[in-house]
């Protein structure tokens, strides 16, 4: 457990005094005083995350993590589980809405298997995704747990090492997901995490209907009734109800914040494992900014325990990081105001009447 | 009037066929139905405003429109109109807010003097600015018109000229402003078009104290009690309480519209403009998107009356165009996703379980 426990050792908190002087430098700029809102805060967050007045947040890296879920056998979904190596080969032709949006905001994919049920070792061996698959799948949480705590480290460890390999080449993450069934156990950790019921925090993930709705917030209430996880644990959280991909992200999230990195957290499943992250290392969620606001029922929840408001509200539902390569337009934006608007003295343009 | 008249007469409304041809094909897409929620909503507007089904909005260009207001001398602005020169320049050099967040968003920014108090004529000689200048700023609305009718319909023909000039080399138009005291104008068209009081509409502008708050209210009062505007008349209206930038605004909507073009309406003053070009052509609404919900008081109410919902809320107050910039990363990345992301079909991806 040693990288775990290092890497959450190494997380600071934002630099203070780095803040307050972006924040006194964007007063100045050349505009009514904090004219550009939000924009202006993000700057205040991206200064003190990179220790950095003029940070630059034109190198984008989304990170998609797959994986698959021994609970699809409970019928909490509505596509077959053969969809997620299908999605991961979509991702590779650059077919897939992940791969349209992050051409948008000039960002790269980084396509991650965690524990997809099927063979994806002809595209890890053409070097076109990373894999560090764990598993054909995970155990079916509504009978017992999700993968052994080893394994729970093991993911999480490999999300790290990819954020720090990766981060010599990035200033900004995203974090994406794609695996059949994984809004499953991402209501058990968003019920646990909130304290709201699964009905509350369960959503309809790829489109079931009422019926299929009642059956996955009652598969949820059973995971949690079975597996019972300590819910001051994010390893005992991540192996009794988590997924692969999930305890991968909750990896790549706190590699980001001990690399110094801003993370933007996509949707749903995403958020679910910033709640992990955030567990395991509390100061961690200073790194992070939350892209959008899901469709999904309980995001908004999720959101608010994690203390943080969205940028967008698209109603956006797809995860594979779509929100999060949006979001990387407006954080750029941020980056930008900071590093390149004129104050008033510059510019010479003249102050308020007194 | 000929080229008003003539514009008004040209613009269509969105091709139905082709957009029912493009809803037929994102339902299609590799994604639970219809998971990009707005941003596939927006794939859809695009393809009726451009009658294509691979539309590109990689050419974008952002016009901003400056002009001064005689309202100055009743004390609303908190600061003295040699800003709006000033940030002319800003814009020129480009040092300004517009230039960061168009530069992020890869987009060009076209400055027009519609009537600022004070000599650009170096910059219009060198190409730095177009020069459309109707006058050294507007008369005082509190004590009679802004304009005459023929400079109203002059200041709409000019932006209507630029629109069918840039048209040929743009793919999406965003608005923007520049204009010391232009919010004062602004709620008096958002009074008359929505039916609410003054106060209920106008805001704080740059950053006025609760004291010239009230006295901007009681002006904008003063303007429409003073000028009796004919509120089914938008050359009326602009001549008596508008300005020579959101007349110009207005004819740039009006061209783009009947250019095929998608406009991204900014803020508070370029909304005014936008129910301005809508009561002059109703039809013309069906080529708008709104870029953001402002911080300005009032402009809320003037989106609801468009029946415009915004992209983003992001808490920003500036104009210029810097809300238009940000949105036209969405309206890109929507496009895009109507262009290159596969079907199920062609994906060979598994559909839903039966």
């Amino acid at each position: 457990m040693a990288l775990f426990e290092e890497t959450v050792a190494k997380i600071k908190p934002q630099d203070k005094a780095v803040r307050e002087a972006a924040r006194a430098h964007l007063s100045q700029l050349v505009m009514p005083h904090w004219a550009l809102g939000r924009v202006l805060d993000i700057g205040v967050d991206l200064a003190g995350i990179t220790r950095s007045l003029k940070p630059s947040m034109t190198r984008k890296t989304i990170v998609v993590m797959a994986g698959d879920h021994g609970v699809v056998a409970e019928g909490v979904s509505k596509y077959p589980q053969e969809v997620t190596p299908q999605m991961v080969l979509g991702f590779v032709s650059g077919g897939a809405g992940i791969n349209a949006l992050a051409r948008q905001a000039g960002a790269r994919v980084v396509v991650v298997d965690m524990g997809v049920a099927g063979d994806l070792s002809a595209l890890a061996k053409s070097g076109k995704i990373i894999s560090r698959n764990m598993g054909a799948g995970t155990g079916n949480i509504a009978r017992g747990p999700a993968m052994s705590r080893e394994k729970a480290v093991a993911s999480i460890e490999a999300g790290i090492a990819i954020a720090a390999e990766l981060a010599a080449t990035t200033d900004v993450f995203g974090t994406g997901d794609m695996g059949i069934g994984n809004t499953t156990p991402s209501a058990a950790i968003a019920a646990l995490v909130t304290g709201k019921t699964p009905a509350e925090v369960t959503g309809r993930g790829t489109g079931i209907d009422d019926a299929q709705l009642a059956r996955k917030a009652e598969t949820v209430g059973r995971a949690l009734a079975i597996n019972r996880p300590n819910p001051a644990d994010a390893l005992d959280i991540l192996s009794k109800v988590g997924g692969f991909e999930i305890a991968g992200l909750t990896g790549l999230i706190l590699g980001a914040a001990a690399a110094g990195k801003p993370v933007i957290v996509d949707g749903y499943i995403s958020t679910a494992a910033a709640l992990m992250a955030r567990l395991a290392c509390p100061v961690c969620a200073e790194y992070m900014f939350a892209a959008h606001r899901s469709a999904e029922n309980g995001h908004a929840l999720m959101q608010a325990s994690l203390g943080k408001e969205p940028l967008l509200d698209l109603g956006m539902r797809l995860g594979e990081g779509t929100g999060a390569a949006l979001a990387m337009n407006i954080i750029e934006a941020a980056s930008r105001v900071l590093s390149e608007v004129a104050t008033f003295g510059e510019a010479a343009v003249s102050g308020p009447v007194e």
